[in-house]
């Protein structure tokens, strides 16, 4: 298949992201609650602070950060059965609720945060590709906020968090490398990554899929060039809002 | 236990819904899709049109609506455990969307709908009293809105609704009757009621439950009465937005 | 449709229940057991005292009444799927259990009670209507005497019920109201009531459901009067059995 | 554990069963319904003719006949969990009603019986030991009554039963042989058996089990002889009621 | 069904099992790791000891062994769906696990194995015929050295085993009885019967079903008696590998 | 965390794969069938051929490869429950045979298969770290053979294998990096990473993931390196068992 043209259909270069838009203090009662929007895609992203940890964890002097996802039924083009309805939960959704409590993990000092836990929800209200890596990005902030609560409550010292957190897909259509895919895009991509870094550049998680074609080493190195540039921008968006980590 | 005082917390009459907003399309694949907000309550009502029956009406040349119903795990004060990971809808879930699709069966034609059904997805963003009455207010335009759609396609004639159709809920704290409750009220009340009405003014479901002292038939006709001036309210604004109904 | 003539099929006054018949004691294992038959619709209550409380009510010096409620597969004409087997309870079952314990704990001082659970299990022989109205006259006999078996014991002074307690059904068929509907009056009926009133005349319950057209509240009255006059043949009945409640 | 006396807690001889009640058409809607009591064992049998085989038999000439076995929450001296609360059934109950089912396959001609399922529920009222024995027992005279309205619709030219069934338990407590156990006897025998065998004295099913210690050929050989004298006074009550097979 | 030759299709004497072959330690972490096959039937049996007993056994000074079962997707002629996917164990698993933990609890001096629970897992891993069978004798096995190390670490005096077990099929197709039917033999049984017996020759279970035609006692005679002849053969195995039991 | 040695446990070098067993036709009835074994890593892939396809594949003329994995309970350290008996599979589990099923799907021509399904069951018999790659190298090969079945029968010309697959863990202890991780090693590494790679050294699947702290570029560079050695190894096994692709 040969890419005749690289014009994406909204108009973006390459390596630009969606307009993104973040709500905070998007619903009341929740310790973080933030609507991130790239795009057309909209996810709530929820934390709940709950002071117990999970059974494995008890008496260790550690916390715990866990997520759970979740579509509604029409926030996708056909409407999906309702989960609960279904009575369980697909293997999609356990992997990306998986990956995002993993990634929020891997810059949360536990130590610090002492024995509580933090519930992460992210609720997908309209979904046009890259619901999972909005959902890090969002979830970091509303991480950072509930983590807010905590300390202007006196419960910690600072906030503690290790590093900022935020995630891009990144797509290859034809020749032609692409991040942010919409839907759009990223139902005829052939190859399909998911990225998330830190605010300094260093990489939690790396998940390159062919969907087509298997790749090739080049590809993965442009890829993660790319979704860098779009990372940046998505930190620098944190930064602004929730300022210095502790 | 004796009110005191009749003034409620927010300063409303107790015949005086809370303010409400209305936001349509909003969402975008939804054929309708309506954003309800009665003070602190907050419900997206999505209606599917999907061109088929369930197999108990099969060939009998009649439609279907029927909804479903869900909170966010963090829409309410305390989080709740996510119903998908349960692996099942709890009774109160289950009543409630039993309640939304009986009563936008009772002013739809079915008939006139034609072998299709519409799905009405119920899913509750933020909750402060209430949300079983805002999915049914909601959900009557966001029905009306899809079946604007199946009209503008053609494949109907006139949109097949037999009226508006509104519902309040209604309680009593101490001596007073109040109507639209909100969270704080609500979980004080020794009376609930909900009440779905048509523009009409023809009862479509009464659901009175005494949750402390048992009431009296003199009780009902007040919260019927006072019910109906909230209703009259909603419907209005019903028509204000979606018009004459054909 | 008109109703030409108010003649019911097995020959009833509009507002004559069906003949009614308790029997006591029915297993020999459960501390309340009630047969109960209206007409053709049979639902064993039974009544288990456990000495302990659901955890939300640990600790807090009150008991607790709830329900289960559930039907044999062929109590009805055409054989139901077995609940057990399809791996969960529908809705209509959890509506009704869910009604049948909020209304006979509307009637029991819990305090008095004192930490101490006790289960109604509602199980459908054979059902023609009315099934979840007889399912609560009944099971406030069972429970009245699991009380006096408790009180047998010495573990409380006298029976901690407030009020006795009784239901019915009400439908409207054409232009006419009747009471404890039968299956075949209920299939048809316009509108669907359920009414649950204690001793005194007071309301517990009020559930009214337009299946076809939309009632008018005179309707409404109409049901309540002609209900209450069922609903007092039923609390002689109870208070023949039961004594005075204390 | 030596058995110092052989009398039984009721008088009974070791070889007698207890009291046997038979009441048919228990229930007006299935095709054939039997209550059947042994002492204070109670279990409805309720057998439903479906017009349709399971997909394995589908245009194979062949019908079927199928079980399924409940125990209401208070049939029992304590409180059972409800299955359908629960979410499933437990491997007890699936072993009964396996064992039903094949038991009645054994006695029909499913070929003469023709395409259509018989469903045959036991539900358990009142649990006092051999539930299982007397759901075979009661089934088996549903099944006929049931094949007996086919027949009279002229659906089958003749019952299509190849002999009568019934089945009995026998325990072994200390040294003594019993049939029929009540609840007491059957807690503290050392070996418990059904026994499943038809008119003409044929076995359909031997099930042995050491509860305690591991028991002897002879011991076998006892429960064989005892059994088929229980087996023999329930054969006799089946033909009485029922009259020739055909 | 008249049976024209007794050539068993492997060649078999009627009253010969197959070619066994016990591997111990055959996985590394259990603490009793058994791979049995008779024939081409082949099952893994692990045992686990844990240092605690189910809740109904707490405080009671006394041990559990219990068991559960399952078979690979492919482990048959065609692919059985996984029971993990399916959401729950069939009535056949539970009816197999349920049999080889009682078998086991049999042999087993509870009070001298201490408040500790052995569990045994059965998964079978190619399926030829009696799998339940080859289960319990293999799974002795495995209980016999997981109770070796119990005693290795001075946990335990010695092995609280009070006999050796082993299973056998037996079936009979047309007039000829034979013992541990592979899966083309047992397809066409009229009778098939499970049998486990002690070292010493006692009875734990005898489970005998008529598949065809209801059978004799003198056929329950010639089961019995050629069972315990291919059991013998299988006792002397265990002796062999495993020593005498204390 | 400063590793002070690079010597493994084992006395692998870093980019040394530990030995690997492949048994073919290990089990009789699936069209392929492999154990393999990578250390104390065994793993049984069994591929069914079923000659239809999923709904949403239907009339499309292509064919589909699916996968299934689970754990026997105690192939782990420490007994895991039965997902079959808790009703569920995890989300690990999921994900896993997600990964598998993509991953063959990349190497597999469906066109060329035709309107057929093959499944692939993965069951881990003994976890020693690195089943899911395990699981794929030696699914390849069950597909490969059941591919060689079907050209056997005729139903295909050659086996429709676009390129070999295989797949192998890699990750960092301290500060080197090693490849197919045992449990003692995958248990304390601070990044793991999966390669699924085809026999030309083109990409399917990377996964890689900070269990501690996040990682470099360049350590992402040296995993592919050093995986990719690995995984010709394993290539130029199933070369040189499974011959050419066609």
């Amino acid at each position: 298949m040969i890419e005749t043209s690289s014009t994406r259909s909204d108009g973006r270069m390459p390596n630009e992201i969606r307009p993104v838009k973040i709500t905070r203090a998007f619903t009341k009662y929740a310790e973080g609650s933030v609507l991130i929007e790239m795009g057309e895609t909209k996810v709530i992203c929820n934390a709940t602070v709950e002071e117990k940890v999970p059974s494995f964890l008890r008496d260790k002097g550690k916390g715990w950060v866990t997520a759970e996802y979740g579509m509604l039924p029409r926030s996708t083009h056909d409407r999906m059965p309702r989960e609960a309805n279904r009575g369980k939960q697909g293997g999609r959704t356990l992997e990306i609720q998986r990956l995002v409590g993993r990634a929020l993990r891997a810059v949360t000092d536990t130590t610090a945060l002492g024995e509580r836990t933090v519930w992460i929800d992210c609720d997908v209200i309209q979904a046009d590709g890259g619901t999972r890596t909005a959902a890090i990005t969002g979830s970091f902030i509303a991480l950072a906020d509930a983590m807010t609560k905590l300390k202007d409550k006196q419960l910690i010292k600072q906030r503690p968090l290790k590093d900022y957190l935020a995630a891009i897909s990144i797509g290859k259509i034809g020749s032609e490398v692409r991040i942010d895919l919409a839907y759009d895009e990223d139902s005829v991509a052939d190859v399909d990554m998911n990225l998330v870094m830190t605010g300094k550049g260093h990489l939690v998680e790396v998940q390159g899929t062919a969907e087509g074609e298997p790749f090739e080493k080049q590809d993965l190195d442009a890829f993660l060039s790319m979704g860098w540039i779009g990372i940046q921008d998505l930190i620098k968006m944190q930064k602004d809002l929730i300022g210095p980590l502790a």
